[in-house]
């Protein structure tokens, strides 16, 4: 086999010189940002995704130090390799490692020496050493001799302009000095903050403990509010008054239920990683199984305010839900509970269209225009993410019932608004 | 009935010109710190509670402005009365009202015209309205009018000596708009910043959910510590790494569970005040629960570390409990994991002892002084509390198996010291 590199060395003088070609599997929003960030380093970046249209889409914009194929073999030009591809779970909540197992496969294919492998994938810890270490090393190749691997959780939080790649700490574990020193020495030149941590499981779990506590806090958030709204108590307000206290809390507010690849995936991992050592877990099943409950609740509480149409013979309530992705400002669907806020609408007999400026179509269904036409036409509006560009005033003036899961019409108070 | 006070402009007057006296229910940690509030406003201060040896140790010390008393006939006198008594969870964790009805009912008796009563106490939602109010309004006054009502939850943190009463923003929620004024009047003259909510509802569930939310997370990270203990990752370490995420994420740390009077406490009464609303509250009954079996899961462990001497005949291990209070430089016994260990390991035919600076007295037992002997007589000493006056190097350099539960020797390296 070709040397690729011939020593260690040589990748750290080209990580020095900006001379190392970056592979980056997956070019989705976390591989993209990535991207961002080696480009910016004047690193010759090749992005790898199976999305043909995704990879038009890239090499059209001819970025500067930019590529993007389909055309695996090309991994073998790549000094240093980051997989960036999901690890998604299926609709009953099953961990699906298939994605991270092929490209995985691909990359020991390809193998050359002296690669640098990182894996920004979320991961339960335990996967890099005991799934991806034994398919790379199945290339021949030896890790800490021939190639090198590391896991650096990717951060990536979409649409927050505060803190980005650049400006938010990147943890890096690895399986040996050499491999850490080298991904520690990549990142720095377009991370502001390295944060080593002693092994690849410390950096996995540094990224499950995050997302966790995001969704055990945004369950929680959302059983308190339960409860708030049963006694006529706000519960913002009460979130307000909380976050004064100045140590030992921080807000999250309640909502729909928490979309995305990220918080509602990762929990999932953990709690199959955990159950194969016995540990139960209990506070994060049951945050896990209010997030799932979450979007249900809404399509009950949109039922009972339509109640009254629903009865009457072979009439089929209209409902619009307003905003479909997971996220305001995204048009990332992944687990978004507007779908399952939908699909429980329409098992209950309703009729539901959308509206989404970022979500043009989504299976057969066209994005609905505001209008008054369109706005009469509903029963009732769910708003069910709170993208900025929905003419919100415009919707209440409507006067059809609407009801509000994001908290986004705080300010109205007509009788014809409900809210979680 | 002689009028205490002639008009709310005649308090509002008494606040301002400080003449106002002040009457405080129960002198515990929370009542003392508002009485160093009150009379660090000048204003003279009682304070009523039923033990004879508090009276008389606050009395001994000759404080300007401050006496205490066990005559509640007292209360006639004072123009505002804090209701600072606790509101236990019995050993079942059931609440207990029983204190808190007895301190109204004491109120009621001697209601005056004009007085504004402050609860304090942490209490669920709705227990200002449905509890105290009936119980007051027996006297004849009537809320509004004859009397004021307020609620301001208490957010003491014994021993936190960067935020104290003074600078800890105070959430004040009450019945009417009159109440609501001449609270905020009276904390604002020894409390940097006050907080209004619109209801008492409100001021009482802002103490339930920044319990509760300290309880979520603490038994989210000992179940996370489970885990990560059960895979060789240092928990500690992930905890600082995800710190490291520049939003979103707040450290907690494990340990061998929460104790105290309040963190463990009112999620049992936030509980049963959603059980009678048909609301689920898993979360919060999972983190419940995992902090009941919390100091279990620690004593199991103190049991496998000792386990080869136990099987010897007739031989009954020797354990020291090293800090029993609940918290570190702390003499507060209540809801201590250190006393429910104790029990556990008692049940498995273990002997125990404890030391303890701060408790030298416990149940008939009494605090092992430190020396080389009493631990060679020892097969086990556990860090329960890390009290800073514990001489931590002598307890390893005795070479003793210890069992470390809250993390004070991180940088000891040696075989003999076990972490949870």
């Amino acid at each position: 086999m070709k040397k690729l590199i011939t020593s260690t060395a040589k990748l750290s003088n080209l990580i020095t010189t900006k001379k190392a070609r970056i592979g980056i599997l997956g070019m989705g929003y976390v591989g993209q940002a990535l991207a961002e960030g080696t480009t910016s380093s004047h690193f010759t970046t090749l992005g790898f995704d199976i999305d043909k249209a995704k990879i038009s889409e890239i090499n059209a914009k001819k970025r500067k130090f930019l590529g993007a194929t389909d055309q695996i073999e090309n991994l073998k030009s790549c000094h240093i390799i980051c997989v960036c591809v999901p690890t998604p779970v299926n609709k009953s909540y099953k961990p699906n490692l298939s994605i991270i197992q092929g490209a995985l496969v691909s990359i020991a294919k390809y193998l050359q020496t002296g690669q640098l492998i990182v894996i920004e994938s979320s991961v339960a810890p335990g996967t890099t050493r005991n799934l991806a270490l034994p398919i790379l090393e199945k290339s021949g190749l030896v890790t800490g001799k021939d190639f090198f691997l590391a896991h650096s959780p990717e951060r990536i939080d979409p649409g927050n302009n505060k803190f980005t790649l650049k400006n938010t700490p990147k943890v890096v574990g690895a399986l040996d000095e050499i491999s850490q020193k080298l991904a520690l020495q990549f990142y720095k030149t377009f991370v502001k903050k390295v944060v080593p941590v002693s092994s690849v499981e410390a950096a996995e779990m540094t990224k499950v403990l995050e997302n966790t506590f995001r969704l055990v806090n945004i369950s929680f958030i959302n059983e308190v509010a339960s409860f708030t709204k049963a006694l006529g108590i706000d519960a913002y307000e009460v979130i307000e008054a909380a976050s004064t206290k100045p140590y030992g809390f921080l807000a999250h507010f309640p909502g729909p239920g928490a979309g995305g690849d990220c918080i509602p995936v990762l929990p999932y991992h953990f709690m199959e990683a955990a159950k194969k050592q016995n540990i139960p877990l209990m506070v994060t099943k049951a945050a896990a199984k209010v997030n799932e409950l979450q979007p249900k609740k809404v399509a009950q509480k949109a039922i009972e305010i339509v109640n009254g149409k629903a009865n009457q013979p072979n009439y089929k309530p209209k409902v619009m839900l307003v905003g479909v992705s997971y996220k305001a400002e995204s048009k990332d669907l992944r687990h978004s509970p507007a779908l399952k806020i939908w699909e429980s609408l329409e098992k209950s007999g309703m009729t539901v269209s959308y509206h989404d400026p970022h979500v043009p179509k989504i299976n057969g269904h066209t994005s609905q225009k505001i209008s008054t036409e369109t706005l009469k036409d509903h029963d009732l509006i769910v708003i069910t993410t709170a993208h900025k560009k929905v003419p919100y005033q415009f919707i209440i003036d409507a006067g059809r019932p609407v009801l509000d899961t994001r908290n986004i019409l705080s300010k109205y108070r007509q009788s014809h608004i409900f809210r979680l």
